[in-house]
């Protein structure tokens, strides 16, 4: 699409094109990529957008507003977005935010890549420089810590937290449920991710302020346990037939002595 | 991020807004939600924008050379977009579209969403009015059917189809590597992925169209043996501890037998 567009906007002159993205867009010219590794900041991209430090408690607090307004993926994106907007106005004012919408409930309701997760990923790459190591950190975050380990002042409800070892919705509230008690339909599950979103917004600042002011370090790496597995099922290994960074106990229930 | 944006747009004249989104932001008034099949059409949202029928064919062309452009989210996502503005111009040829390839592997290269099944949906949420219905059709089309099924024109390779039974990348990966004999870092896995997009966004186009002209029909949907899942696991069942629309067997390894 970059290509076109920034053909179409040299056609209109650059003036919206000036007024959306401002002068970051125009630099571009289209580049192929085929690897998840992608930088951000390679030609062809109109990110990322330039980020300035937040406050990540204020950033949860939006974030928990926002998750009754729009669930679960809008809460972290738009939070963040709003709170740029709020700082340095344009281009995040006009940024569209609204359609974020659909990673509600792990997409529309599917239990698929939780929607904090998904909202958290797409903001780190609109304004990090090192977009993959960010949202490594902030996975490795939402799979390992208790969670919520965030309570926004007004908060509904006080609640128990979980350790998800997933990134996955439908995991990520069973494992909720099975801790709390709580019904996957009640109020109270719905409050306990509302504070989830809010704990991910937060953390997620504090990923990007740490890269922008250069003290970020890795805390959420890899268990030793996906390690091992990666040995023969990832890049390299005498099998070579998966891809990905996820805990694989999140899914894999075999036991010990069940593996081949 | 909407009622703010609104009230910042409305601070500056709204001249910036009607560029980017046109009439239809301005219409909008925030509500509170909290569920995950919320509908594009709700107040305080700047979608859906409006849909004119594509060619599927042509899309998924655009998609193949997109994801070697942007990777698989970016593929979906932004051939939509880009096929939307070459019919009608504004709002599309200016909506940014580049910050989908954090969707790249899964988001990132972790393995987990799709990034063609997350694109597409991201796509059906800009412009469906009613999003749940489509994405529903798109990710049970993409757990069910043998894909790729779509060979775009000069296509690098011919390649075995697999069914993935699940929208994780990592799952829909190794199956196919399970049925071609190819690893997950050879480049005819980027062209099997490069295929699978196109055939994503193809689909998708299908079921916007089919909305859009008033003859959309639910092909693929959830299996008796999820249903039977869904009876004790979801929403009013004796033990209600789960959520999504996802295949079970997609994850639960269960034998028959073996579950209490």
């Amino acid at each position: 699409m970059d290509y076109e567009r920034r053909r179409t906007l040299t056609v209109l002159g650059g003036g919206l094109a000036a007024g959306l993205m401002g002068p970051a867009l125009l630099r571009c010219t289209p580049s192929p990529t085929s690897d998840a590794s992608t930088a951000s900041s390679e030609p062809g991209s109109h990110v990322p957008l330039p980020y300035v430090e937040l406050d990540p408690v204020h950033v949860g607090e939006l974030a928990y507003r926002n998750f009754y307004r729009g669930d679960c993926m809008y809460g972290v994106f738009a939070s963040v977005v709003e709170a740029l907007a709020e700082k340095v106005g344009e281009p995040f004012a006009s940024y569209p935010t609204s359609v974020t919408r659909y990673g509600a409930g792990g997409v529309m309701g599917w239990g698929t890549l939780c929607g904090a997760a998904n909202g958290a990923a797409m903001a780190i790459y609109l304004v990090s420089k090192n977009p993959a190591q960010a949202v490594s950190e902030v996975f490795g975050f939402y799979e390992k810590e208790a969670l919520p380990n965030f309570v926004p002042a007004g908060a509904k409800f006080q609640l128990v937290s979980s350790v998800s070892g997933s990134t996955l919705c439908h995991v990520s509230i069973s494992k909720w449920c099975d801790a709390s008690g709580f019904k996957s339909y009640s109020a109270e599950r719905a409050g306990r991710c509302a504070q989830l979103v809010a704990s991910v917004a937060k953390h997620t600042v504090e990923v990007l302020n740490a890269q922008a002011d250069g003290t970020f370090s890795a805390v959420h790496k890899l268990s030793g346990a996906a390690i091992a597995c990666r040995g023969c099922h990832d890049s390299g290994g005498v099998l070579e037939n998966s891809r990905g960074m996820m805990e694989c106990g999140g899914c894999h229930f075999t036991q010990p002595g069940e593996h081949p």
